[in-house]
């Protein structure tokens, strides 16, 4: 039941890439599992990947393949995440790129390797070998769609969006897909978000774009708290819009790529809080007045991990001072409780650290009814914001993890 | 339904403490809400307190008094926490200590306060004046039992545990109380912890005392992660047992009455895990092989957090590869997945940072069955280890933490 988010519509293909489908039967039959995106020379690619230290053998791979450059192909797998798999891991991912390479006339160090699923489980790379023909024979410019259908694991809804815009009379359009729901807190990316332009981008741009990108949508997101192995963000632009190439984003064309850039990430970041396992409200938690954006992030983190205040939201019941309570142990040695400021919405709650004298319970439960939240808290140290987009704690949460695998 | 855990017996009285409790009406009619500690002169006590910045008004004054000594009694009530209050539950809090020694005939800041219960409410002072009275003439040496029940929020069970043993051939008591159940990642201590002892010892060793006593049991359990406003932890050595005064920890006496206060402790500590919400699982996760045992901490702190893991415990399902994630995003920048062991009680899971060849799926299943589990972690990076307790993630918490103030 996923919070304000529809099946996606108008989406728009981005000459350059094609992506083709497959049934490979990686963990259960009959299921779209194995993704192939063939991308046309000349497109540059960027990626960012997840912190976690237990990175899986794809992200490694993924890492040493971009620093090569030159990526012609994307190879996705779900029902596996090829993850605490040790060096056969790493071999397994290896050989998928070779196996692709194979197949399409590159060289393996052209292909990136993406899994999601079960963790600590041998990729079955018979399967994936079997199944890659009939990805590649499948591969067509306007398989988005397909291609968001085809990376979901506990997704309810597939993820995908889709912007135009007009650089010097050209059209240029951005599409992305995303997936992802649980073992959220992406620490580079969520689990797994695809971006593509066919905008033409100077590919020295790429990479601190992709960062960028993923700074304001991806790394803004959380579910449960859980860094994921296995999170990985591509930008890719192909260049294959006939205007005059950015190679700066301080232009009028610059800007505005970047921005429909920006916002597709952004919703495909919030379509995976949106679709939480479990999810049944859309929180935004935005810290205002920190001595800086790092401290406001701290706070606003510890009250989106909080399984206490998560679990009031469900509730509907505006036992706020739990969100108190995580504004305290969120980490700022130094806070001043008389100075804390607290809104839901448009509702002054609490005010110098204590329940504002004009505040009124009802109008917390009014807010805390709607399926859209934001959380506003004000720090009184100084002047920097961020925020975080987070979704409730329910029963469904439990009842998705605990049968996960069965 | 705690895990392993029955209700207190054989509690022994400590000769110089004297406990009573009433009714006071404080959040709902005809419950046990309020309870006083009566403090013989001459007793020595320390506390350590939570380390949230919106510490609760209670534990402010806890410190302003601990720190003027002659502490001669102690004022709890549940169903209130008094914190995120401000400037005004502060002197609500004040205002305790002054009604109960006046009543007693010591100064205000001889007493201490604690509050537990829901945050961001008014304390109800006049009903705590009230009931002030029926307290104090309740007070009688062995009402540890009782206590442990009047100080119940959502626990489902009274934590108390009480040991002897000889110093000179003197008989020494040591009996301690507990309550908590959610909002639990003491950092300092659980919700309230109180420990007694009529041993002598020299009133300079308590506060060092307090603070090995809670790292060593409170501070190494956690259900939620939510690091509590209010968390208290109380040691009282009351000195009434005629043996010669302990000046060291480094005495056959010392070392003795030290072992016995910390067994207490760590019972009233793991008993708040036990009786964790909705738990069904007693879980011990201990990381090894650290360079330090801060950064154990940290690894055994990130597993025993996840909700993942968590969920993956309450269904009895060898997810295992969820450990792994958590190992991998807990913090410790260069650490070398290669190097990971996992054991599961006796159950080698995965070695260098993969699946053990040898781990069968039904072994892990075996062990995940059980109602107490060690989770052993190996970081492979030098001789340090630590160790925390939890329980695992369940329906009955979302409900029990949905329903709270219903």
């Amino acid at each position: 039941m996923a919070v304000n988010l529809s099946a996606p519509s108008a989406l728009h293909p981005v000459a350059g890439v094609r992506i083709g489908v497959a049934e490979a039967g990686i963990r259960k039959a009959n299921r779209k599992d194995l993704t192939v995106f063939l991308l046309e020379p000349g497109t540059a690619v960027a990626g960012v990947f997840t912190k976690n230290r237990f990175s899986a053998a794809p992200v490694q791979v993924c890492r040493a393949h971009l620093a090569r450059g030159d990526i012609r192909a994307m190879v996705i797998n779900t029902g596996n995440a090829n993850a605490g798999t040790g060096e056969d891991g790493l071999a397994r991912a290896r050989a998928t790129c070779a196996v692709a390479g194979g197949l399409l006339g590159v060289a393996p160090g052209q292909v990136l390797p993406f899994s999601t699923g079960v963790i600590m489980e041998p990729l079955p790379l018979d399967r994936i070998e079997a199944g890659l023909p009939a990805a590649i024979a499948d591969a067509r410019a306007d398989h988005w769609l397909r291609a968001a259908e085809a990376i979901m694991t506990t997704d309810t809804l597939p993820k995908a969006f889709s912007r135009q815009l007009q650089v010097d009379g050209v059209t240029v359009t951005v599409t992305g897909i995303s997936k992802g729901a649980g073992m959220i807190r992406p620490n580079m990316a969520t689990m797994l978000g695809f971006l593509a332009t066919d905008a033409c981008i100077e590919a020295k741009l790429l990479p601190e774009l992709a960062l960028e990108l993923a700074e304001g949508s991806f790394n803004r997101v959380t579910v449960d708290g859980d860094t994921s192995t296995n999170d990985s963000f591509i930008v890719a632009a192909t260049s294959q819009a006939q205007h005059a190439a950015i190679a700066s984003w301080d232009t009028p064309a610059g800007k505005a790529v970047k921005d429909a850039m920006l916002e597709v990430s952004r919703l495909l970041a919030q379509a995976i809080v949106r679709d939480g396992e479990g999810a049944t409200k859309f929180i935004t938690v935005r810290v205002e007045g920190g001595a800086s954006a790092a401290e406001c992030r701290l706070v606003a983190y510890a009250i989106a991990h909080s399984p206490l205040v998560k679990t009031a939201f469900f509730a509907s019941d505006p036992n706020l001072g739990r969100i108190l309570a995580a504004v305290g142990y969120a980490g700022i040695e130094d806070l001043d409780q008389t100075r804390i400021e607290l809104h839901l919405d448009d509702v002054h709650v609490a005010t110098k650290g204590g329940r504002n004298p004009a505040y009124r319970e009802e109008d917390g439960q009014r807010v805390m009814k709607q399926s859209e939240i934001t959380v506003r808290v004000g720090l009184g140290r100084g002047t920097a914001a961020d925020q975080v987009w987070t979704c409730d704690f329910s029963h469904d949460y439990v009842t998705i993890n605990a049968d996960y695998r069965s």
